[in-house]
Formats: C-alpha cells, sequence, structure tokens
C-alpha cells in the first residue's frame, strides 16, 4: 500500500442510524479516510438482495455520508460505481457492526455479510463484523477488534476473491479464530395475528435449538470467548458432491 | 421412498403469475401432488432475504395454491411451518422456472436459488431451475428437464444438505453436466433519470463483460449447449483460505 491515506468504505444492514455503524465509523476513523453509504432504515435479513424493480434515491447527509432507500447490496454497488470518484476508489469496505450474530446459516440471511460481499465481487476487500448479543448495546470491544482485523486486512492483504465474516462474543474476547462456517439447528416460529378488520397477518420469529458444534466452527469460537474470523467467497458449490454426482451426466 | 404420490412444493421469484412457474407446475403434475406457494409478484433480486421487519399476508387461491407479499425465502418458510399440515410435507421442493440465467455469482442474487436453498436448510431437498434465455419464453425444453431432473432426484436423492442449481441452454440441450459455480466479470451501470420535480433517481442494471470460463463451470456447460447442475449447500466458508490465514489466529 502506498503511504496514502487508506480509504474505508463503510455501510451495515441496520440502517445510517444504528449504534452499530457509529461504533464501526468511530474505530475506522482511527485508521483512515472514511465513506459511510448505508440504508436508510433498518434491512435486517436483506440478505444479498439487490433492488431491481423500483428505482433509488440517494440522499447526501455531508462530504462523507449518503443513506439510499435500498439494500447493503444497493448502497454497495453505489457506492462503487456512482457515488464515489475513481480516485476516492475504497482501499476496503467495512460493514457493520451488526447488532447480533451472523453464524452460521445465518450468514446467507445477512445484510452485513452481503454489504462485504458486493464489494468483494467489486474487487474492493470486504469484511463484515457483528457482536453476538442481542440486547446488549456495548460496542466497546467488538469495534476495538474491527480496528485490529482492519489494520491487519490492510497491512497484510486477504486472500483473492474473500471476505472475513467476523463475529465478536460478549466481553473481552480472548482470541482470534479462523473458522468454518457452522450449521445451525432451527425451528422457525411462524406466530398469528388478527388486524383490527378481522383478517390474519403473520410474523416470522425463530427458536435457536442449538448448532451442530463441529470443530473449528464459527459457532465453536465465540462459544469458547474467542473472536470468529471466518474467509468467505462468493460460491456456493458443494464441491465434495461434484464426484459423488458424476453419475448423472449423459449426453444425447 | 413409499409408494404414496411424492408431493412437490413450487415456488419462485418472477411471482405466482410468471408464465416459468406455470411451466415448471404441468411438469410437476406429471410427477406428483404439487402445492404452489408464490410471490404475490415479481422478487427478482431477492436472494436470501427474510422477511423480518414486517407482518406478511398468505392468500389462499385454492386448495393447492396459495400467494405471500414477500420473498421466495418467506413463501418456503411459510410453506413448510404454516400453510401445510405435517401430513402433507413436501418431499420435494422446486424453484423457478427462472425467466433468465443463475449462473456464476449471479446464483447468490437468485430468489429462484433461494427458494431452494431455504427448503435445503429446512430439510426438504431443493432444486432451482432457470431458463437460460433473456427474451424466449419458451419453456418447453426447461420443463421437461425439469422434470426428468426431479424425477431423478426422487428416485435416487440428492447429497444431504445439498440443493441442486439447475440452469437450462436455449434451444434442446445435448444432455447434462456437474458443474461447479463460476465466476462473471459484469460492471454494474447506473443509469440516473430525473423526476417530474426536478430530483435524480437511479436504476442499477449491470453490462456482462464475460465470464472466467475456467474448466467445469456453470458457464462453461451451458456455453457448451448442455444443461448444468450444480449442487450447493448453505456454505460460505473459502475451504483453501482457512490454512493460509492461520497466522492471524491469537490468544490473549
Amino acid at each position: 500500500m502506498s503511504s496514502e491515506k487508506p480509504r474505508i468504505l463503510i455501510t451495515n444492514d441496520d440502517g445510517i442510524h444504528a449504534e452499530g455503524i457509529e461504533a464501526l465509523e468511530a474505530a475506522m476513523l482511527e485508521v483512515g479516510d472514511v465513506y459511510v453509504v448505508a440504508p436508510a432504515s433498518e434491512m435486517s435479513g436483506a440478505s444479498h438482495s439487490l433492488t431491481l424493480g423500483r428505482p433509488l434515491r440517494i440522499r447526501q447527509i455531508d462530504e462523507r455520508h449518503w443513506s439510499v432507500d435500498g439494500t447493503p447490496t444497493d448502497c454497495v454497488t453505489l457506492a462503487l460505481n456512482r457515488i464515489l470518484p475513481m480516485e476516492l476508489r475504497p482501499h476496503i469496505c467495512v460493514s457493520g457492526i451488526n447488532h447480533g450474530a451472523n453464524l452460521g446459516d445465518d450468514a446467507s440471511y445477512s445484510g452485513t455479510v452481503a454489504g462485504a460481499l458486493e464489494s468483494t465481487i467489486l474487487r474492493v476487500p470486504g469484511l463484515a463484523f457483528s457482536l453476538v448479543a442481542n440486547r446488549s448495546q456495548d460496542f466497546t470491544e467488538s469495534a476495538k477488534v474491527a480496528k485490529e482485523v482492519t489494520l491487519k486486512a490492510l497491512a497484510e492483504g486477504i486472500p483473492e476473491w474473500t471476505l472475513l465474516n467476523v463475529n465478536v462474543p460478549k466481553g473481552v474476547p480472548k482470541g482470534i479464530k479462523i473458522t468454518k462456517q457452522g450449521f445451525k439447528a432451527a425451528r422457525p416460529i411462524i406466530s398469528e395475528h388478527i388486524d383490527p378488520r378481522g383478517k390474519p397477518y403473520y410474523w416470522i420469529g425463530e427458536v435457536r435449538e442449538g448448532f451442530r458444534a463441529e470443530g473449528g466452527t464459527d459457532f465453536e469460537a465465540i462459544d469458547e470467548g474467542y473472536v470468529s474470523v471466518t474467509p468467505m467467497r462468493s460460491d456456493l458449490t458443494n464441491h465434495s458432491a461434484i464426484e459423488i454426482m458424476r453419475g448423472w451426466e449423459e449426453s444425447s
């Protein structure tokens, strides 16, 4: 990296006014120049969705902050292809700090992870940060971790086409573990309600029933009090299934 | 499988009135009993997003058809946890037929793939079908492929925790290839428009610039006129990067 200050694009899925993104911005101001492009409102569960069916509005708040009425993926693609001029192309994109874990299968529903995934696809290394705590809003330790991991990624680089999904446990972490994505065993609970006109509507909730604590997973690291850093890429292929299924091939 | 007729859950991301889902339903009626739970309107680009921030409405159209004002992921979780009673739990879930390809990185934006991914997470094997043609609405060949692949998956099973992302080329396919997910090189183009009040708004579009035609990818199979069947799982881990990054680990 040259001696210029690193440029850091910040996004999230809890919205531009969330406490987690403010904590992340404060940490990143100690690392480099920051540019925040984030959803105008909460977008949790947005996954890697891209808004194609309607137009988007960009609101510039000040020189360094923009909100978009879309998803984290929309924010990153607009930041890199419209909002920031080429000479301000960021060195890295950080997403978060998410209010809640993005472990196991949940990473695939996560707008936080998707923001980092989108930047990686667009060739800017991406980092996603999440705090594993449902009620706590204390981002002190997770902001420290975000700063440390970002400095390391800028200094040492991360593998090509790879993003890092970083989950930080409650309290002071014992250290960092490089992990693989685990699997959860959760049963969604759909709750039924009745509106004032007597018609039913439904909310999707979830009852977690534990996880498959295989060795080396993100769940395991968090369970033991470590920061979990999972290298991810935009590849859902089940490589081990390819040979198993070879017998399906046919030519006419 | 027992001798009872297979039960098939159908969803998509183009919406319950799309031609692709009608073609898929017609093909599945030759395989078993069908239950259609699909978005009320088009949800392209919805990815694996789950609607958590607002309630959902379910509209029952007849004994076998329901529409939901949400994403494909919402449809599948509602179908399996609310709409279909346990004794009608489906043997398989099919999603599509998508109007357009879901190859390479695009699979991660795809609501079609996400419908099959969600059912796989909920332990019902999932298949996603897409027709690689932007303008053609001729689903004849892709419906045949959907029937053939579904019969095969029901008869032989598919690897655990795995979904199949099936892309069908234009015309009569030469056969089936088992593939891995490729990578695209596309440059998003953001177009700016001005509304009647003089304010700008933006649409996200895309200019494809080709793909990395590594051997054995979905792109390659389609390019050669074959049906591409990519086994996928809910795991974004870049396994080869784990050892590379081991040096990042630390304990305090």
